[in-house]
This record gives C-alpha cells, sequence and structure tokens, in this order.
C-alpha cells in the first residue's frame, strides 16, 4: 500500500483520532508533515511484516512529549533522518524499515512522514493499535524488547542516547524527564527490533485498519443518511476478534479537567439527549479509561473508546470537547493480543490505578 | 607526588572540607574508597599539567546528585571503570589522565580512587579550585570545552549519554533531571579535554594545594597552641596571590534550612563569644555564597568561605553545623583565574541570584 495522495492522509488522521481513544496527540500537525512529503513528490510504501527478512533491522520513531507544543517546533523532519543516522551508527547496521509505536493519534503519522523522507518503508503494524501514554505500553515491550538503545534529539541539536535502562518503565522515567528539560516536544528513535520480532510481536495491519476505518467514515457519510451505520458494520469484524458498539448518544453536560503529574486527568459527563437521568461517564488519563453508563462500566482499556460527533462521525480529541457537544461514544474491542494476561498487567485497568479487573466489551456490553 | 597512605588521603580530605566551603559532599566516603585501594596494594600518581602532552585525552570523572545518598550507592568502582571505556568508546581514543571538576569535597578524593583502581594518573588540578553545584561552574566550560558527550550511570547500569548539549547549562539541567530519575547519586565521565585544554583552562596545582591545606591543619595542631596560627600563614600566600583572613570567632545562635528546587538552601547566624551584639550570617546555596558581619559584606563567590572548629580548625561542612557550636569562618581568596570577568558572569554573585557585584575579599576584609 503507497500513500501517495492527499485524501489517504487525511482518511489515516481520521482513523487515527478513533483509535487514539481521545489522546495520543491531535495528529492533525502530523498530517501536515506527511502531506508536505506527498506534495513535493514523495511517498510511502506500507509494507505487510511478513515480507520482512527475520534479520532485518526495523525501528520506531515518535515524539515525545507535549503534542500541543509540536506546532512551535515544526523541525521535524531533518530531526528525524538523524535520529535514523544516529540509530544505525549506535548499532552499525542499516535501518530496513520503520514500525510505528503506536497507530493511534500524531505517532501514528510521524513514522509516515519520515519515511516518505527518508524513503524507508513502514511496517503495517504498532505496539499497541491505539494510543497509550508511556513508551513501555507497547506488545514489543511485554514480549521482551529493549526500548534502549533509546535516542532523543530536539530541535536544537540536544542529544541524549539512553544506552541501556534497567527496565522500559524506566527508559520511560528517563525520557520524560529529559524530554521536559529539552522542551517539553522531542524525537525519539527507540524499540530497534530484528524482522522477526515485528512480526511476532507488533500489532499487525493497524495502519490498514487506522485507513479503513478512516475511508469508512467518509464514505459512510456520503453514501448513508447515517455515517454511522457504515461505520458499525466497518467495526465489527469478527474475522478480526473486533467487536464494536455505539455506547451513548448524548450531549455533555460537564468536564472537569486537571493536569497533574504530566498527566492529562478529565472527567467527562453527558446526559442522553432526551432523557436527563440516563448518565454517562468518560474518564481519561491522556487517553479513555473507563465508561460507565447510570455507575455500571460498559468499556474498560485497552479496549477502545472514542468520540465522535453525532452528525458527522468525525472522531474528536478529549482535548477538543466542549460543554453541550453532541457525541455518540463508540466502544471497540483491543486486538486480541492486547487482552492476554501479560498484556493487561502493562496497560490494562490496574497499571493506571484502577481497581476493576479488565473485563471484555463483549460482556461489558453485549 | 603519590598518594599511597593513609595519612596523606585523611589530609587531602580535611583539605577538600575547607575547599569545599561548606558544601561539596562530605569527603568522607570518598576517602573510604580510596584508602581501601591504598590498603590493597594500589595507589595514584598525582601529575603536574606540564608533564601532558599536547593531544594527550583527559577526562573528568564526578559523582552527581545528593551526596548524602551515596552511603547507599557505594558501587562507585565498578562504575567509574565502565564510565572511563564508554568515554573511550565514544571518542575512540585511550584516556590518558584524570582530572578533577572540582577540588572541594567529595569530588575531589572520587577521581583519586578511580585513578588507583585503573592505574592512570590524576591530574593536578581541577576546573574550580572550590566546590560548585552545577557542571557548567568551571573554568573548562568558561574557556569552551563541552562537558559532552557526558556518560551517567548508576549501580544498576542505567547509562545515559548526553552526545551533544547546545549548552554546559543545559547539559547540567539534562543531568540532574537523569540523576533526578535515575535514583539521586549516579557518576559521570564527562568534559573530555585535551592535554593543552588541561594546560591552559583548569586550575593548576590545586590537589597539592588541598593536600596542603589539609597537612597544614594537622601539623599546626601538633605545633603551635593555636592551629589557625599555622593554617593562616599557609592560606596567606602572595606569591600565588591568594589572601586570607579569619573574619569571625564565634557561636551558632540560629541555622534556617531549606531544601528548595534541589538546592540546599541555608542562613546561619553567629554571635561573637564575648559580644552578643557583634552578629555575622553566612548564606549558603549548597556552598557558602555570602558572610556579612553586622550587616556588612565581609566575602563574596567565588572567594571561599570555610568553617572550622574553633579549637582544632577541623574545616566543618554545613551540612554538619549545629546550634551552639563554636567556629572560626576563615574568608580565602579564589584562585585569579576565577576572578576573571567571563569567569564571574558563570559563577560569580549575580549567577546564584544575588544583587551585590563581586568585590574580592582583600577589598572587603583588608
Amino acid at each position: 500500500m503507497r500513500i501517495d495522495n492527499v485524501e489517504i492522509i487525511k482518511d489515516l488522521a481520521r482513523g487515527a483520532v478513533l483509535l487514539g481513544t481521545g489522546g495520543g496527540g491531535d495528529p492533525y500537525i502530523g498530517q501536515l508533515l506527511l502531506q508536505q512529503e506527498v506534495r513535493e513528490g514523495r511517498s510511502v510504501e506500507v509494507i505487510s511484516a511478513d515480507s520482512l527478512a527475520d534479520d532485518a533491522l526495523i525501528v520506531s520513531v515518535a515524539g515525545i512529549g507535549a503534542p500541543t507544543v509540536l506546532v512551535e517546533h515544526l523541525q521535524a523532519k531533518g530531526i528525524c533522518q538523524q535520529l535514523l543516522q544516529k540509530m544505525e551508527k549506535q548499532l552499525g547496521q542499516r535501518v530496513d524499515a520503520i514500525i510505528p509505536a503506536e497507530v493511534g493519534g500524531l505517532n501514528s503519522v510521524i513514522p509516515l512522514a519520515l519515511g516518505a523522507q527518508v524513503g524507508l518503508p513502514v511496517v503495517d503494524g504498532d505496539g499497541m493499535g491505539r494510543a497509550f501514554p508511556h513508551i513501555e505500553m507497547v506488545t514489543f515491550s511485554v514480549y521482551g524488547n529493549s526500548a534502549c538503545p533509546m535516542i532523543i534529539q530536539n530541535e536544537l541539536g540536544d542529544t541524549i542516547v539512553i544506552e541501556k535502562a534497567s527496565t522500559n518503565r524506566k527508559a520511560e522515567d528517563i525520557a520524560r524527564v529529559v524530554a521536559g528539560s529539552l522542551g517539553a516536544m522531542v524525537y525519539s528513535a527507540l524499540y530497534p527490533m530484528s524482522g522477526k520480532d515485528a512480526k511476532n510481536k507488533a500489532i499487525l495491519g493497524s495502519i490498514s485498519y487506522c485507513l479503513e476505518i478512516g475511508r469508512g467514515i467518509r464514505e459512510s457519510r456520503a453514501q448513508c443518511t447515517d455515517p454511522f451505520e457504515g461505520l458499525m458494520s466497518l467495526l465489527n469484524r469478527p474475522d478480526l476478534d473486533r467487536y464494536a458498539k455505539i455506547l451513548f448518544d448524548g450531549k455533555i453536560v460537564d468536564i472537569q479537567r486537571e493536569t497533574r503529574d504530566g498527566w492529562h486527568f478529565a472527567t467527562v459527563t453527558m446526559q442522553g439527549l432526551e432523557d436527563s437521568h440516563d448518565e454517562f461517564r468518560l474518564e481519561l488519563q491522556n487517553e479513555y479509561l473507563t465508561a460507565q453508563r447510570n455507575g455500571r462500566t460498559v468499556c474498560l482499556v485497552p479496549d477502545l473508546i472514542a468520540t465522535l460527533d453525532r452528525e458527522t462521525a468525525e472522531p474528536v480529541t478529549a482535548e477538543k470537547l466542549k460543554y453541550g457537544q453532541r457525541l455518540k461514544v463508540i466502544g471497540l474491542s483491543a486486538a486480541a493480543m492486547m487482552r492476554r494476561p501479560e498484556c493487561l498487567e502493562v496497560f490494562g485497568p490496574r497499571a493506571f490505578g484502577l481497581t476493576e479487573p479488565f473485563v471484555p466489551l463483549e460482556e461489558l456490553s453485549p
């Protein structure tokens, strides 16, 4: 699959907002970077992991920090190229392909822009099939890959290499404070892995899935009176072990936001359009963690929760939510691998301080 | 000069407390590391910078963070050796000698212990002739050397390389947060420089000077009724542009301490032993910044202020000061290079938020 025109990029970014599950950083700016590549005649090939040689070198590239600052730091182009070169120097091997760490939000688009710039393919897969706030919250990490050597750079050329961290959580802690002292938004090359690792440990097909969602919403709008009809039939894919449901249809009556310890916390309260006693609540820690309807949990992390405009089905990030906004909230089951016990330990409810054990969406909201 | 017996090590550590000007970390633990080397039959040669080849590779090694934690992290031995190896790998060149970043406090002894461990000589000099809290507060930095590549490691093997920082102050900021996330106390190899740089930019002879002070105090105790007599005649060295004065003789009547933004702030108030209206005040930010007698400044950073037991002339770090303690306070002019305008910009009064311009000790307290 080749990303070579503006429409496909917009579709991708739309899907990335849905899979960003409220957070992940708005892909809008990353999309502009990618559009510029396409306008200048470059494009990027998204390849199946199957086509990788077992000993190929695959690397993730991601923005770390507060994506809201990205607009002031639009130097991603040169930085990411330098990051790749530095990773190659560290490992003494050429990088063969790039793999996104996350397919939701901003970091879904940055690897594609980089791939177009340097002419490297991007693997159709990622480490979570959604967005998460921490770098250790990827399947690569759960299944034994180190985030290190992890190279971090800002637009001034300040460069830090985390050569070795005792755990990937420790690498996260270090990267977080380094990002803070380098000016809030930095870029990183991390998780060098073999082609074999990418094939076995990644959530495969997630870029195609993201694109399919974005395109599906656009096409549904054109074809149906209700764009959610097309979207829901696309998301309900028993063949892929994916289950989806519209959890709520209503309007926002309260938003409590708090920024604490570098996290964006929020509680979004909604009411049914006709029944004001029908209450729906979303809890957010950068990404949506739980959805409750009238006090009963209806969807739980790592299953995905997405907020969409109730007329156009356009996915909306949590930072853009406003009082009075009318939304439909969708629950979407995470990729099967993400629900394994060893994965839930790293990014299940408990990892976010919740006491409820994980219950799959299809049981909570049959 | 060879450091090969326990007495010389104790003399060095005593001198390092005086030159630590209240801070720098108590060299007691570092001294134990060095004593152990000597007991196991190793020793370290302290060489004159003159003997270095212009193209020799000289590196600083230092502890960074809260030295109070060092006692729980006595793994310095293996770590510092690994740091040297990593620096050699980064630069593709063998390290020829070690140079202390500071001669006051803990970091005066650590380079010597490492030198004994790996059989490398230590240059008789440092970057300040005293202790300062920041890594950019060295003459090497003022005269154009980069602290990078700066390698940071803790006892778990977590390793960070600051490959490039736009300024040495930025490297300090990064190192500080990295140290925090690696567990408060880490070791670092930094300021790789040529033999020529060491000759031209270091405060030369500072280890000999430190040793001379420590030995002088010990010998004065044995010879004189007042150990300060011998000490003061040793410190007043017009041939070396060094001037010293006993600024006050009294007892502590109040200590206000505060730990804020990672700094140890304190105000120490003393009274004259006979005249309770004779008031003396020391301001500390990790190290002593100012001494005032009855409201008039009598000594100002980067000139050195040292607190000593008034009977034994044993130098006392600020963290050990107690209510009621009887002390003599000494002012000591900084090395001539340290008083140049470009140096005062980096570690003069203004660098510590003081509004008073620097005035030499010999003018403030003639």
